[in-house]
């Protein structure tokens, strides 16, 4: 991970440009990706792919002739999607085309003007404090021309047609947790996911710029998900030294939404969490993975959610993110991908009636107050198992889902794999199918 | 308003006869009223239209000769519905006729007998406690006769043919609050909307006496509303030193009871009220019109609620109720009406990923942290405006009413519709639809 | 019921064998009950009939020999479904034979092998702790033969063929709240509502032994149930110095579990008692009546539940449970019963506006604030009685049953019996009906 990093966070990325493709390239040594590109011009949905941007060098000279800010330093020092320029002229004149936040001085921020020309600098408020006046030079050496947007995906396949969709950004340049957190805890997932023996569901891991390419991908691939789509999740600044944080899809009742639900609330072994309601207001991609046209059964989780301090600022750096919270992000989103994979309905095969459990194997044979002497040498190790096996075989009616039964009864679904294991193998018990299945 | 007031008070009204149509006439001066009448022994669905009663004069006079109560003095000595009578007696006797109210000794109560055939007199108990033993005069030149029940109502008409029923009563004698406020604040409702520039809704204003009243329009309209009601009220005590109170239609979550739910909650904006349940024991004409076999959707508006300790006396005046909350009531009444206008099903045009708001001029065209050059020269004016644009168009799917929404995100249905007439100015949302059109 | 306990306390039952049978010939004496056997080896649901178990003698003596304890002292000795043995020997091959309660030394423990051969005793730890080493004489003369497992059931004709179902069972030796409480409170029960002039229900009073029993009857019976059954009561556990407690049905909101839940709920008029969530995991017959495949709307009724400390020891007597604390259950029972009958679907036969009571003798006649006045010489007698009657006409309408209407307006259920009977008796009223009538 932290190799990748490495490669990563250098790269001046923006909603276009080689910055992009470059990312996309590096990202390809880790995941089969399956590149895609949609021309400057094309209508996607209710936008337009933009001209490509490139910039091959820019800074800010002083009265003095010296450099006060060079793209080669820190490309937050240039406005993202800055037209050129090569003009000397007074301070006053300049101060228009500077940005600063005069509230954290040694920030230097992170402004773009995708839509709307304009050229322009980004610098520490310490610095911007300390211009004499005098004429400086501008010299931004960049262009907008006819070229394309790009993204990629790989899709992992499983034993059923549906999906499940990780989806995040690589749209920002050279900053931390915001966003190269999510890219990189994607890539990782991905390895996790295909080393499992099987695979339910079949994944699809997308990386694309924010919003426009979120809104280039729903264009070409939309409809497909809108057929396939069973649950998903953007990853979005899922570092920092914070639990995770979840906001629930739109619906607010999807799968995935109620699997984490469970899991932030049940016990000690599963992760812990916060819950964010769902919001059109902000947030990444799931504002148009959940506009209402598509609706899609899509969450987003995060860690330092959006919004801190060092958010949008140089200041977003790998010290904040920490190589370890993305660890911990793979791990746990893991856990939750497994749950979704235990998770469905279930079919009690002798539904009449309990079924006689000790001719497979799972009851005690014998009745009495010693509880000591019922599960001596026996496939059910203890009450508790016991009670989750009469509990799965009740509820497994096509009625109650698996979260149902553990939401009312206060298991951690996770736990209930070993016994759901032996029923079936004793073929007392099928599943899980899908609600449309049963 | 307090010539209105001055004009009604002193007739003595009941549920049929001359002062009930004295009382159309008069409010015909200030609505076009249409009057309709229904004959004595007219079947009205389980009930039958009662003789008509017409009174001239009645007075009682004490052994010495001189009047103790007269009706010219205050319409409200009279039982209400009294038969005739013309008889000396001695006060033991004269006392079963006599009604007063022990614990409010200076209050007159107002005694109705309709369907059964009595005599009486109401008087103040502190004279009641005066009465000398001797021979007393009763004297009431009074008759019931096959005559007619009469109500009027008036229409004005909307773009659409749904409708919204204000109605109020005017049966009741010399009582303010209960019931001139109710017939009043109608009046002037009416000329308030009839001089709005457009009118989504038809409005119907209904005048007629309280149960029998109310019954005998159902009987002839009933259908009529069943086919085109959206909503409605019945106006009631609705003067007096007290905030709007709110009794629930029968469905409990009529279009009216949620606007009126949600404007006493929002904010200080909006009315100020109590919301009551719905019962069909203790009320108005809402019993009628939420009998079981209409179960229309109206509720029932007042301020001080029937069960103050004025109620159903002489103390009921004009000093209780005043003129200046009737003022009120108009003012809350129309924003009221104006929420019920405004809400319903709206549909974004653009409904698969977000709208490019920058196109439309609706979002600021540059990203950074610095949020107040974001709405610098915008229609947009600031981030609220703009969470509301993103808010409405993410709901707006002809799923969600725009009452849902204002609860899911706290807003208050008025203020938006400032955003909500810049989104349909600017072709990308359309409606209000009702439900059934989506 | 002193008497009949007294006569099935010393029996040995079982899940099979003579005193089943003989147990069923003594309830035939108090009900009508039709019986019913099933051969050794039939399959029933995913059941066997097992080998019936018959005991003559059984006894162990000690090395100096005497017996140390003998099935004619107290049946509980001898392991239910206990093999046959005659051996002689040492003390500690014999302790894997013996069972005992260390931490309630003067308790017999009940302990059950019935699927799995063994040979054992049950004696009190006291007992068990004096023995002293040397040989010991087990004596059981016993035998596992192809037979019959035996139930039997009465069934009590209503004027519906809607069912309520009373089940017991009948499989347990010398204990008494568990279980002899269940079929002599259900044997008194039938005997209560044999008496009723009428039915609206039919009543199916089952007595079987526990598990295989039920599983026998469902089997046979399950397809007659999953048509005709309204709703039923498993009974258990039913006496000791307990208020009642109710387990829900696996629905949760079956007639029984809603009447039994209001009537806990209302008033001190009403049998008081705890609600137990249904869980599949501990309890008696629900577990096969609830079992997904039917899913019955039954619950389960006891006071001293399972699981308390003399439950499967010989201190389960009859001065824990009580012949006391039984005639309460049928008390408390019969009004359940009875709420159960009133419960349904009413139908206002006016319900266009509301009825015009006077005419029907039901309302005041003179309207004034003396309430006195209002009631003097009606059949309703006061005010309570009046809302009782507007709030049962207002929502008799078929989509709310009595049962809502007292948990919205909080009324005891059985107090309305007496307006409703009047409401009826006047041609206002219909019911009650069942839900697919209305």
């Amino acid at each position: 991970m932290n190799k990748l990093f490495d490669k990563l966070f250098p790269i001046c990325r923006s909603i276009t440009g080689s910055g992009l493709r470059k990312t996309l390239e590096i990202l390809s040594e880790y995941i089969p990706l399956k590149k895609f590109n949609v021309k400057t011009g094309t209508q996607v949905l209710n936008w337009t792919i933009p001209k490509e941007w490139r910039v091959r060098e820019a800074w800010l000279k002083g009265p003095d002739g010296k450099k006060i800010v060079d793209f080669n330093n820190h490309n937050l020092h240039l406005l993202n999607y800055s037209t050129p320029i090569n003009k000397k002229l007074p301070l006053e004149e300049l101060k228009d085309h500077l940005h600063t936040i005069p509230n954290q001085p040694d920030a230097i921020p992170y402004v773009t003007s995708y839509y709307k020309r304009r050229w322009g600098f980004c610098l520490r408020h310490s610095t911007y404090e300390h211009l004499k006046p005098g004429k400086y030079h501008a010299y931004i050496d960049s262009e907008l021309v006819e070229g394309e947007l790009n993204y990629g995906h790989a899709i992992l396949p499983g034993e059923s047609n549906k999906e499940i969709l990780i989806s995040s950004y690589i749209c920002h340049p050279s900053m931390a947790n915001n966003e190269l957190s999510g890219p990189i805890v994607a890539a990782f997932l991905y390895n996790r996911l295909s080393n499992w023996s099987k695979r339910r569901f079949t994944y699809r891991f997308v990386f694309a710029p924010e919003t426009i390419g979120a809104i280039s991908y729903l264009d070409r691939f939309g409809k497909e998900l809108q057929e396939n789509l069973y649950s998903g999740l953007i990853l979005n600044c899922i570092g920092g030294r914070s639990d995770l944080s979840y906001k629930l899809s739109r619906q607010e009742n999807s799968p995935i939404d109620n699997i984490v639900k469970h899991l932030f609330n049940v016990d000690d072994n599963t992760p812990e969490g916060k819950i964010r309601s769902f919001t059109p207001i902000y947030g990444s991609d799931e504002r148009q993975y959940c506009s209402p046209g598509f609706n899609l059964p899509i969450g987003q989780m995060a860690r330092l959610v959006y919004g801190y301090s060092e958010y949008h600022t140089s200041l977003d750096n790998k010290e904040l993110m920490t190589i370890e919270a993305l660890h911990h992000s793979v791990n746990e989103l893991e856990q939750i991908i497994k749950a979704l994979e235990l998770n469905g309905y279930y079919i009690n095969q002798y539904p009449y009636g309990e079924v006689k459990l000790d001719q497979y194997d799972l009851y005690p044979d014998i009745n009495s107050k010693r509880y000591e002497e019922h599960f001596k040498d026996k496939v059910i190790k203890n009450r508790n198992q016991l009670d989750q096996v009469l509990t799965i075989l009740n509820y497994s009616d096509g009625l109650h889902s698996l979260y149902q039964i553990v939401e009312d009864y206060n298991y951690n679904i996770l736990e209930l794999s070993h016994v759901i294991e032996i029923l079936k193998s004793r073929g007392l018990l099928k599943g899980p199918y899908f609600k449309e299945e049963v």
